[in-house]
């Protein structure tokens, strides 16, 4: 086990009705707040309206950003960094998925920060501070809820970059799983992929004897394949919401990455897929994660996919090693087919034209991952076996 | 899964060396400390030479209480207060297990109660707050260095009582495996048993639905049947040291029991034992356990126990619920068996005479638990079964 620091400082409230803790957290972070949100889900489902009361009846003064993307823009962020200067908002209050929190943290931290935002994405600048932020989660995926982390898109320049800072760290987060109730089933499915891959990514380690932080994603493995299904099949089944909410925040906080090296390997993969084509996530995600499996099995890797495959899908442990290792990856790909996604790039209208210029983007710091590094040449076959 | 408010403020410094942040961290928060510490172990191991060495080296003066007993008394609370308030003491640093670490937080919560720390414990005052903690932790058993809770004795009345406050947990604390190198054998035994005995107080629970939960507490038991073994027989063996120490925090520190109930029924019932005979925690748990399982299996509670021995002994999910559960339950008594724990009282030489005052004892408040709660007269036929 690696040495780590072990820190998660957000206040997590869990459950049905934990929106009445909304005015008392915030005033004890601040007076006047900026409201981030997306489409007009939340509008929909009446969070947006009950939000806006809970606002009013605690005297807090808000402005608003609507509209944020899917894949946040970094002219959402500038939008929303003028609107907290030209109001002396000290508070941001992000509504909806991870791309609305990701935005509200580049928001938070580009305040403090003079010139264009995309230069703290890029490197140019180092994020120093950001103002407090809470968020109110209505999407079980990328685990920005409790996480230090945010990825904004450039489509100018055909970036999709992340960052992580403590201070980007949200102050609380409400957690409702009914909030999720109204999700599609095709977003619920991404979601699902988006939570397994944040657990693969710590989890095909080099580091084996950080045998507890293994234990544990497996933990949070199963609780995504029983359940990714049954919110499919009934959206509005509390049990399985909610372990998947909860599962989201668990899968990225730290809890499973501390004692390991933290080199990811498919997510910056696909961040290159949205970067040029905005697709979900988490779809990428699905299509990209069974190649990557069968591009990295080898005599290094086969103990961890058969321990995998005996743990979270129930193989037989005495099973030969390089067959349940393929049987896991198998199983894999066939859990993401019956959630419905789709497992080539072909399927969702990704051509062969741009991949050698993907793989070099995504490696251009350096080999991807620790588990089995990728250089150029790697990534440009995972995404060719994808096609 | 039931609604909850996740907070775990605590800093860990996870790894071999890591004490270098000590004088740093103390820095943050205080600047006259109290160094409280049990017997000689620490000097023995070098650790209290360099403490000291890192104290003097960072200005910080400080103030000593040594000598905190294995279940440490209330006498030793009295005096750390009294020190404390003598030498304006702010900080307090507890170098030890989990009895050290108690004995702290009740000095920190002691400190601003100007009556006798002991109407904390039996709930005569409240604990409104605490001077801030940092822990060096030497033994992977309680908890206490990443939670709330501390549990104190007071041989003049045979009470040990355990009390929570958010104000009590650490501040900070350095987990360094190699300090629990020089851990003997029968207390690395005791240590793993206190470990599950936490994890099977919040898995045995009627709420089902906490399914993320249930398949962490599977993975902490997974570790501790792994590494307990491990680290007796080579008690330098660094990955074993360094899981169980890890086990040992996460085991207590809310993520188990988040979405559950929290009444626990072992614990309670050992705080009897260890009040009337002074006995280690962690063996007293080991006697227990196996004796409360038989003793609340039943139609309402076999599953739970089924899936216990599934999915952490590896049993076959295919076998009779019943004859599954008896085989888990059989399985936990021979590997504490294997640790070379007892399995009855008459063993740790506690005899019949007291067994009705301790039942009667352990349920004043009420019957204890909810998976399959226990009166008076369960805990004397559950004490009975164990002589």
């Amino acid at each position: 086990m690696l040495n780590f620091n072990y820190r998660i400082p957000t206040e997590v409230f869990f459950g049905e009705g934990q929106l009445k803790v909304l005015g008392n957290q915030i005033r004890r972070y601040g007076s006047k707040l900026l409201l981030v949100y997306g489409g007009g889900s939340i509008k929909k489902m009446g969070l947006y309206a009950n939000v806006i009361e809970l606002l009013q009846s605690a005297d807090i003064p808000f402005w608003e950003l609507s509209g944020v993307e899917p894949n946040p823009r970094v002219t959402s962020v500038r939008k929303g960094i003028d609107l907290c200067r030209k109001n002396e908002i000290d508070f941001i209050l992000a509504v909806g998925g991870g791309s609305t929190i990701d935005c509200a943290k580049i928001i938070a931290a580009g305040f403090y920060y003079s010139s264009d935002p995309w230069d703290l994405m890029i490197g140019k600048a180092k994020i120093e501070k950001a103002l407090p932020l809470g968020t109110i989660l209505t999407l079980a995926a990328t685990g920005s809820e409790m996480d230090p982390m945010a990825v904004i898109s450039n489509p100018e320049t055909h970036q999709k970059v992340g960052i992580g800072h403590p201070s980007l760290s949200p102050v609380f987060s409400i957690l409702d799983p009914t909030y999720t109730f109204s999700v599609p089933k095709n977003q619920t499915a991404a979601g699902t992929a988006d939570i397994m891959s944040h657990v693969f990514e710590s989890y095909f380690s080099k580091t084996r004897s950080a045998f507890l932080q293994s234990r544990l994603a497996e933990g949070i493995l199963k609780t995504c394949i029983r359940y990714g299904p049954q919110a499919m099949e009934n959206p509005e089944d509390y049990e399985a919401r909610a372990n998947l909410m909860w599962a989201s925040s668990l899968a990225i906080n730290g809890l499973l990455s501390y004692g390991k090296e933290r080199k990811w390997t498919v997510h910056p993969i696909e961040h290159e897929l949205s970067a040029y084509y905005d697709i979900t996530h988490g779809v990428g995600l699905a299509v990209l994660t069974p190649h990557w499996m069968e591009y990295v099995l080898s005599e290094q890797t086969v103990d961890t996919f058969k321990e995998y495959g005996v743990n979270v899908w129930g193989l037989n442990p005495q099973d030969n090693a390089f067959a349940a290792a393929r049987q896991a990856i198998a199983k894999t790909r066939e859990f993401f087919v019956s959630l419905g996604l789709p497992t080539s790039l072909h399927e969702i209208n990704i051509p062969e034209d741009k991949l050698e210029v993907m793989a070099r983007a995504a490696t251009k710091s350096g080999p991807l991952g620790e588990f089995r590094p990728v250089n150029a040449e790697d990534v440009l076959q995972i995404l060719r076996a994808a096609l």
